[in-house]
This record gives C-alpha cells, sequence and structure tokens, in this order.
C-alpha cells in the first residue's frame, strides 16, 4: 500500500506531495480513507518547528474524518465502511493510572497523530483503532474535523471542572478554539461572556451563542466584568493580563487554560496576586486536549446540540494555502481540507 | 456589663488591660465567658497593624473557647452553661448566595471576630450565636482552641477539593497551621509529606502523622518530590518557588495557599510557567478559613480523631510574653491563653 500525502521537508517549508509505505496493519489497526482533515494552528506549529519536536518529512493533519478502509485482526469496536474521526492523540499506554482513569491525554507514553507519525493531509492513514472515534451520522464530516482537536480541548475542562447551566462563562479569545466554546457553553445553559480583541467578532459571538461581548482591548469594559464570572476558559496563546481576568472571577472561581504554547505566542509565566487567589478562594488551571470517554462524549454531545466549527474548506491540492490562512490567523474560524 | 478585656492603645503596643460596656444582648447574642483563647499569628497582625485594617484600642483575641453565660430572646441552639467556641469569623448577612451556600466565609458582609470588634483577650465577648459552636465534650478546651481558626483554615480546602485517603498529599510549613494540616490529612488517611524549611522539626511532622519529610531549603530533596503529589497545601506566608511546588504536584494536582498575607511575608505574585499548568492539567488556587457547615464538621472530625493542636498555655496575666512568642515565630506550634 502506498499513502499518497503532503509533508514539509524541512522547517516552514511549503508542502508538497509524499508518498510513503504504511507500517504493517497492526491487530489492533485501521486503515481510514480520508474525507476531510482540519488544519489546526498546531499543524502550522509543527510544519515550522516552533515546539522542538517536528521530524522532516513532516506530514501535519491531526482532525481527521474518513471512514474505515481496512481493520486488523483484532478490531470489533468499528467496522469497514464506517465513518470515524481521529484527533491529536492516536494511541497510549492503555495500562498507566492515567489511562485506565480515562485521562488518557496524560499518559506519559501518548502517541501524538502528526508527531513522529504521518498525519491526515494525505488519502489514507494506518492508525490504532483504539484512538478512532465514531462520528454520529448527523454531523457532516467537514463539520466535525475541527471538532476532534478543537472541540475535545474545550469541552474537556468544561466536564472535568463540573460546568452547569447556572454558571456564568467567560470565553477569553473568540478563535479557532473560543468559537466552539462559546457554542458548547451556550448550550449547556450558561450565561457567556466573550472576551475579544476584536470588536468585529461581536455579531459572530453572538451568533455562536454568547450573551454578552466584551472589547478585551477596552479598560473600562474589562473592569466592568468585575465579580461576574464563574469560570473563564482561556483559548488566547498570549500573556494575557491575568489579575484583570481573576479579578473578573467569582468566588470559588476557576480560570483555565486551555492554549499550547509556541515559542511565538509564548504565554511565558501566569502572574496571580496571591491576595486575590487566597481572598476569593480563586483558581488557575490548565487542560490539555481530553481522553477517550470525553471525545465520544463531546461527539455525541455536539451532534444533539447542533454544534459545529465555522470552516472554511480547501480542496486537498489548495494544502499551501489552506495553511498560510491558518498560520496568518485568518481563519473563520477553521480551515478544513476536502479530499 | 463590664467586660476586662487586654487591648493595644496603638500598633505594635503592648497589652494593657481595658475595660468596656459591650453592646445591647442582641436577640441572636450570647455572652461567653472564656475559658481559653489562642494567640494567632493574624491577632499578632492585627496588633501590629500589618494589614492596614486595625482600630484602637485592638483587643485581639479570635481562637475562643468559652460556656455560654447569657443568650439573647431568639437564641435557640445554644444554653446556658454549654461550651462553645468562636473563630476569625463571627457574622455575615446569611442572606447572599455564599451564606445560602455555607461559604459564609465568602460574604462581602462578614463580620470579623477582633476587627472593628473586641475580640478574646478578655473574660466574657459578647458575640453572634449562629457563629458560635459548641465543642464536642471530648476535646480539651484550650486544645480546641486553635482549631477555631487554624483547624477549619486547613481542613476547609481538604473537604472543598474532595480530598481523599488515596490521595499523596503535601503540607508546606510545619508551624501552626501545616502540624493541624498533617494531623488531617493522615486521619483521612493520606499518604502525608511535611515540607519545612527546619529539618529539626522531622521527628515533630512524623508524630504529627507525616509519611515523608523533606527538607525544602534543599534542593535535591526538593527535585525528588516531582510527580509525587496529588494535593499541596500551601501554609507559609512568603513567596515560595512556585514551579518547584507545581512540578511536585502529579498530573491533576492541586497546589492551594491557605496563609493570609502580611506586609511582613508579602507573598506577593504566584508566579508559574504557563506549560507546567497546562501539560500536567495542574492547578493553583486559594482558600480563606471556611463556613459554618465545615466549622462544625471540622471540630466532630477532630474529635472523632483525636486531633489537637500542639499548644504552649500562657495564663492570661502574661499575655504579652504569649503575643511576643507569636511574633517570634517560637511557638510549639499554637500559644492559648488560659483564664
Amino acid at each position: 500500500m502506498h499513502i499518497h500525502a503532503f509533508a514539509a521537508r524541512e522547517p516552514g517549508a511549503a508542502l508538497h506531495p509524499f508518498d510513503y509505505e504504511p507500517r504493517k496493519l497492526g491487530p489492533y489497526d485501521v486503515d481510514i480513507e480520508v474525507i476531510n482533515c482540519g488544519v489546526c494552528h498546531s499543524d502550522v506549529h509543527l510544519i515550522d518547528d516552533d515546539w522542538d519536536v517536528s521530524r522532516y518529512p513532516l506530514v501535519p493533519g491531526h482532525e481527521i474524518v474518513g471512514t474505515v478502509a481496512a481493520t486488523g485482526d483484532k478490531v470489533k469496536r468499528l467496522s469497514l465502511g464506517q465513518r470515524v474521526g481521529v484527533g491529536w492523540q492516536s494511541g497510549s499506554c492503555l495500562r498507566c493510572e492515567w489511562c485506565l482513569n480515562g485521562y488518557e491525554n496524560l499518559c506519559r507514553n501518548k502517541v501524538l497523530t502528526c508527531v513522529n507519525r504521518y498525519g491526515g493531509f494525505a488519502d489514507f492513514v494506518r492508525t490504532d483503532s483504539r484512538f478512532a472515534f465514531a462520528i454520529p451520522d448527523s454531523l457532516d464530516s467537514a463539520d466535525a474535523a475541527p471538532l476532534l482537536c478543537a472541540g475535545v480541548t474545550v469541552y474537556a475542562p468544561m466536564r472535568r471542572f463540573g460546568l452547569r447551566p447556572h454558571h456564568c462563562v467567560g470565553v477569553v479569545g473568540i478563535g479557532g478554539l473560543g468559537h466552539i466554546a462559546v457554542q458548547f457553553a451556550h448550550a449547556i445553559g450558561c450565561d457567556v461572556t466573550a472576551f475579544s480583541t476584536s470588536p468585529e467578532k461581536k455579531d459572530d459571538a453572538a451568533d455562536f451563542g454568547a450573551d454578552q461581548f466584551v472589547n478585551s482591548r477596552n479598560a473600562k469594559e474589562m473592569r466592568e466584568t468585575a465579580w461576574t464570572l464563574d469560570f473563564i476558559l482561556s483559548t488566547a496563546t498570549v500573556a494575557l493580563p491575568w489579575s484583570v481576568y481573576m479579578e473578573a472571577l467569582r468566588p470559588n472561581g476557576q480560570l483555565t487554560i486551555v492554549s499550547r504554547l509556541s515559542s511565538q505566542g509564548n504565554m511565558g509565566m501566569v502572574e496571580v496576586p496571591a491576595p486575590v487567589l487566597v481572598a476569593g478562594q480563586k483558581s488557575i488551571s490548565g487542560t490539555v486536549t481530553g481522553g477517550r470517554d470525553v471525545m465520544q462524549e463531546m461527539l455525541a454531545f455536539a451532534a444533539r446540540h447542533h454544534i459545529v466549527a465555522g470552516s472554511e474548506v480547501f480542496p486537498y491540492e489548495n494544502v499551501n494555502d489552506a495553511v498560510q490562512r491558518v498560520r496568518n490567523h485568518k481563519a473563520h474560524y477553521r480551515v478544513v481540507l476536502q479530499m
């Protein structure tokens, strides 16, 4: 079998066709014939070697939706022709305490879909079936693709911290992650405040379900958020005025950071005045994608509540245009490749 | 009625006898004839006006145990002669969402026992019965007094964050708060690691129930704690090497700060590298005393598990020696006045 992919040959390079022979089909492996693959900002970071983990040729792509084209001997959960998705993670030890507790995302031996592996910018991927997830019928493939990374990244902390309908939620950054976070928080029944440095996103934020919009460059608007929020989910990739956001929390409030960090958008140190933490019993935390159970739950929840990424679809042959659009932060709000 | 108290007349002053007429006995008030009153480091901060909230003459004392000597018309929960305790807080609005949810400690209108009020360095206190708590019979009065502030301060976050027997817990600072925290964590069934800058406290820490002892000035010992703890309770009043403690947490771990802040021991900004928060899904938070329900629960739990403060008892007339001992951090581990 030959897989026809697009790869970068060196950091920052344009993608060019790249054929490779996949590993032998293991007992738990499946081949997936790709229908769509999202272009996530993490793919750009990998192409550009921002995280110092990239190996070349590098085939990006970790928001994969396709149909099962072959199954290993031991694959029982998936069947030929079934539509499935693969996200940022495509393996783990399945034995450690984190895996056993549904936190495969915290496994020390986790396998990432396009780090030291070839990803989904390709006609096929051969991957561990145990990290391939059935896509609910009602979700369109292009709409579902970004949920597999961006979706689970914002949904998992809402689940972990027990977000409930009476909570007032802030979403910081109305971009690829934030526009999905607003939809989830709205669907959970929360009062949602969108924070953005781009006032022109106000109408979009309302369409996604935001009840309030705050221009985060406006100091007065920011001050007026003091003591209004129970939960803040920050998708920003740069350092925030942490103190101001911590003041925006009500007592017992939680701010969680979901962003991956990049050398370009370095959040560096999170700095919070200790008295603010203590007096209001506030928390600040981080979160990184989600485990398998929460992935399945997120897909089912998204299907039930018609939550979809706002996606711009590019044909595979225009992959470099697609990557450039994400690199330049021009996407509204995700970019998805279509075979 | 005249109450015979000890008061500071100005910041940092020695305490001298001070008589005053209490407010009229309100329908929910009780008079408490004081048996013991703890000397907390917060009393020293108030005497010294470290927090800029002190009014003089200042009668310290907010770890009060005594017997009910008079009751207002509407007091049904307490009866004459009953032994009760009063802690840092002695009133709140009882109507706001925080009060209604057992977080009286977060009420914006909370009343503090010796801020703008006269505290427990006195023969009597007149106070709101709804913040006076029955002391379990099995607890000695002198032993129980420090539980009313130090005890609830360390127990409340264990309760709020759901500390359970399988958790590995770090207690930072083996002093007035920490030595009680170790006992609670041990009684809950946890594996407990004590962190102290004073290696001579190792045996004491073991007596309190610590399974491990780390000299926090020893960089090698500190490094070896990496990824070992689920929960860290910091009682330190100075800035910590936050990153090192955050590394000591296992994934999904929580570090909570229970200290009050002082101008002398200013923790300033809590600084944590964002990648450490994100990659391990770790949290850092603060906590401030506890509500009424958790106070009662803490007292019952302490009685059941024979948790008592290590207290040095001073007669009331030696109040200045007692205060000086606390001011100089010489107490092992609490100081309690005895009428």
